[in-house]
């Protein structure tokens, strides 16, 4: 862990910087996997999986049965535990459906806002080291709750059990294929996938550049995604061990994790390192966790208030805010995923189970994305209704701005129904 | 106007595609501007200006007083116009503001959504043929209505007093600078245009391929952009001189707009072209509005229901419904920009002051993409905190998933809370 034991503003950039990842020649290799999957459909992703993963599948939808029969290889405690973290996102996750809007702009004027669901979404489940079956609730409860008709997740082949299980419990269609050709396939279509509106969820470099070069052709997607990370702000109330914990659970995701500690003292961040380097020796993962932890950053900050303020820089994609009054303290975060309050609430309860969406933004993308809420699901639109009495009230202000904009037929729109109406007009 | 008198939904596809502009070169160029903004910052720009233009500004900030100037060019019905105007749109936009959520999912774990203004928006306000003062109404009052920090606007040079003045009514800083090079400044910064978060407005060919390529390094964008559309659905009740206009007031834009009118009969069909015939005749725009309606499409549909349908799957920028029961007609649409209803309501009148925004999306991605909203100048923080016997209800559920998952860390995050609580810990 890098310790800075003093920082000022004109600093932060510096300090702040997370690694820049370049992986040589992944956005040719990618660009090549999208214009395949373009030309060739099926036979292309057929050819890419004999290449990448040495075999082909039979098909590639993964047939309802299967994913229900995978249920009973699935033990009882975990399906216990599954059903709660479905209530609990279900309950948060509805409560943000949009609400419509309308108002009377002038007399005769009414200007709605209505919210509809994307029809058609892809739903991305990262296989490789874990099995990401919270990935699965934290897309399909928010776009089932949206009302999407049509919901397809793509998921690495070889899925285990439970993250069959998992699929299986919403109304979706399920395809056995992974990678960048993956997204290539739910943006562009297939034969067998079919194409979609909105593509979301997590990955690798590879999805995430395939996600990139599809947005830039106008493919809506979640948000762009990197290495995870976490920033931990502590006063003397943290309890070492805890947030000790806390940047472990970060660290273990993969080498390329961003865990940094923002204290109010050294001696915060010396016990807390103490703790660290006792816990990460019982962990499973500890090589990951220690490659992770070696880049890692610890601060010492003046204050609570100046560790806001970085961690507002930094834009953090979860934010534990370990200090005295934590909700007031909340009420300054200007940029971050997800914020996690006080002593009692680690970042893993928000990864599962709290009922909070998992998939955020990384990358310091919280300074103008969002996770992923239900309304991502959903676009806006808006509707207007003027009567004849709104439209002659409205009338000056059009015909003006239409000369100012020298687009007269915008004002003959306006002139044809106030000049001549026919007394039958409804 | 190519005439459609039956249609099949096998043929949607093929009939109502969308002409694919394709300009020999611009992406390499596009990215060749980009790659210098980012290189060179403002000496770039000043070379770019030089090549483009012809000529180099001083300076690219235009000094407030000089927007402030300009209003005394500006005559004073155009100011009320925009008065005006400024009032509908605010009073629409205000009510969109996004509520906070705030639910218990469990006792003892509450989960919020708080909206927080992005920082840093930048609006691109084009120049071109007509100066858009439109535009800045539609981008900068939800921008201050969203509380965004810093805004600043875009515009190619020699923008006139009318524009200069609209500006003037923001607190904005206000830069003399168009085209590609204008979006990667916005985007990346440089010595004189601060780095911005997210980037609003259309534009030309150049202005859009520089927002796509930048939205594929993960800029956030308000959409992507095309030429403008309209689709009108006419039956008996509609008025073919009405219509006319409406499909003359798009026509206008550019030889490269879409206008598609799906009506009930021949009859209508065929006094509606014969109007428009008429009107064309008067516009000062006709050759323009001529080529654009040399390509455009009208089909006759079986009744409104068909109508609604093809309207969907084409999920056109602005729609009117000039249909009997046209609120209850619009309960029915899927996919569009935004809708306007009736006899009275032209699309000119959302164009510039009915109090909905105009900065909508084309091209069918309004099938996942909003218009401009309030919320697109914000973002959503989730915050989530848990006591301590919230934690141990839902220790379960994480520890089991954490399992599944291989995870050890994320489990240890949750027992270092539950199996030694410190008396003391708040």
């Amino acid at each position: 862990m890098k310790i800075v034991s003093k920082i000022i503003p004109a600093e932060y950039e510096r300090i702040l910087q997370r690694p820049k990842e370049v992986q040589e020649g992944l956005e040719q290799k990618v660009s090549r996997i999208i214009e395949r999957v373009e030309q060739g459909g099926d036979e292309a992703l057929r050819e890419l999986c004999r290449e990448i993963d040495g075999r082909v599948p039979q098909q590639f939808e993964i047939p309802p049965y299967q994913l229900v029969l995978a249920g009973s290889d699935v033990d009882g405690h975990l399906k216990s535990a599954i059903s709660q973290a479905i209530e609990n996102i279900r309950t948060f996750h509805q409560a943000q459906l949009p609400m419509p809007v309308s108002v009377e702009t002038m007399p005769g004027i009414r200007c709605s806002l209505h919210y509809e669901p994307i029809e058609k979404v892809g739903l991305y489940i990262p296989g490789g080291t874990a099995p990401l079956l919270s990935t699965v609730l934290m897309t399909a409860i928010p776009a089932s709750l949206a009302g999407c008709r049509e919901i397809i997740a793509c998921t690495p082949p070889g899925a285990p059990p439970e993250l069959l299980y998992t699929l299986s419990l919403f109304k979706m269609r399920v395809f056995s294929i992974g990678g960048a050709q993956a997204i290539a396939a739910m943006a562009l279509g297939t034969e067998s996938i079919p194409k979609t509106d909105k593509v979301f969820g997590p990955g690798n470099a590879w999805v995430t550049a395939a996600k990139m070069q599809l947005a830039g052709r106008g493919l809506a997607i979640d948000m762009p995604a990197g290495p995870s990370e976490l920033m931990v702000i502590a006063d003397d109330t943290a309890i070492p061990s805890y947030i000790a914990a806390d940047l472990l659970s970060q660290a273990e995701h993969g080498p390329d994790s961003q865990v940094v500690l923002v204290a109010t003292s050294m001696d915060i961040i010396r016990a807390t390192m103490d703790e660290a380097g006792r816990q990460i020796e019982k962990l499973p993962r500890r090589e990951v966790a220690r490659q992770a932890m070696r880049q890692s950053l610890a601060i010492c900050a003046d204050n609570v208030q100046q560790a806001l303020d970085i961690s507002n820089y930094y834009a953090p994609e979860h934010l534990i805010l370990s200090v005295r009054e934590a909700r007031k303290a909340a009420g300054q975060i200007r940029n971050a995923g997800s914020v996690f309050l006080g002593n009692f609430t680690p970042e893993s309860a928000g990864d599962y189970a709290s009922g909070t969406n998992h998939t955020l933004p990384t990358g310091g993308f919280a300074r103008a994305w969002s996770g992923i809420t239900t309304s991502a699901f959903m676009k806006a639109i808006s509707i207007q209704e003027i009567t004849r009495e709104g439209l002659l009230k409205l009338a000056p202000a059009i015909l003006q701005m239409a000369g100012a904009e020298q687009l007269d037929a915008h004002a003959s729109a306006v002139l044809q129904r106030i000049q001549k109406p026919p007394e039958d007009v409804i």
